[in-house]
């Protein structure tokens, strides 16, 4: 068991944690017209990101959307918070493949993440690590999808000495 | 020729001035200590991204880092300007393929982005538009690379009836 910022102990999830098709469902998240503004002011100032006139004249949008790196940015915070929910406690990222942005992501709609192992392997070069590869797909309010990924991540391997091997293995 | 944001007359760049092997430097930025929290500790809150102590004990990172998606933000605002710069106007990101983390980004790193179009095909879908592939080197002050990704987007054809069809050949 470990113990979470709460002071409560829980369960920890390691590598060998992850077999192919394990699925996470994230808590969900409020899209807030401000911060979709802010951000994209920041990082992507698209006009059509920053502006309701702009984005009607957008072929694609029609209203003001998210910047997809600021969706991407939501779901990865929800993505966090599953993680530490769950004992599941990468050492680093990795990079990304496949990111699909599939439909706007507007203001008031409601994202959740759903993450599924689709690949485990332990790592030649470091033996104390394993990566992990993530399909997530980020859902709204209508469980439509608006956005999916695969993500790499490098989590520990269960310690040889660990005192509770059941640890993993509670859902 | 189009107008910018200042005013100023300058070229704009249509999908047909996109062949592949076409390359692209950006202008700089240097990573700031405290964007470097306030960013993770919103988005992406490990421990190793907002804590020097947490940052030392981590066995890939050694000290505090940017977390990879603030390094995207960065980036993609180094390519956002750089568009501006040179008269890119895309009308939508489409997603992004093979991004890889290659080296820690630590505050006052001075990054840039180097995009080259990969592919460029028009849409069969959407006969205005075409898409566009760029694969994004982002480098630091040593000249590193630390990331990399292709991303897509889609822009607009010159139209058939442009009166000056030199706009989009100038440098």
């Amino acid at each position: 068991m470990a113990r979470g910022d709460d002071g409560e102990e829980r369960v920890r999830l390691w590598f060998e944690d992850m077999p192919v098709g394990r699925r996470f469902t994230s808590g969900k998240h409020r899209v807030e017209r401000e911060e979709v503004i802010a951000f994209a002011a920041r990082y992507d100032p698209q006009p059509y990101h920053l502006d309701d006139a702009a984005a009607a004249a957008n072929p694609i949008f029609g209203r003001l959307s998210a910047s997809g790196l600021h969706t991407m940015a939501m779901a990865s915070r929800l993505v966090h918070d599953l993680f530490v929910r769950d004992g599941i406690h990468p050492v680093a990222g990795g990079g990304l493949d496949e990111w699909r942005l599939i439909l706007p992501v507007f203001p008031d709609d409601v994202l959740r993440v759903e993450p599924e192992v689709v690949e485990a392997h332990p790592l030649a070069t470091r033996p104390g690590l394993g990566l992990i590869k993530f399909r997530t797909t980020v859902l709204n309010q209508n469980s439509a999808t608006v956005m999916a990924y695969v993500g790499i991540l490098f989590m520990e391997r269960r310690p040889v000495a660990d005192p509770d091997p059941q640890t993993g293995d509670a859902e």
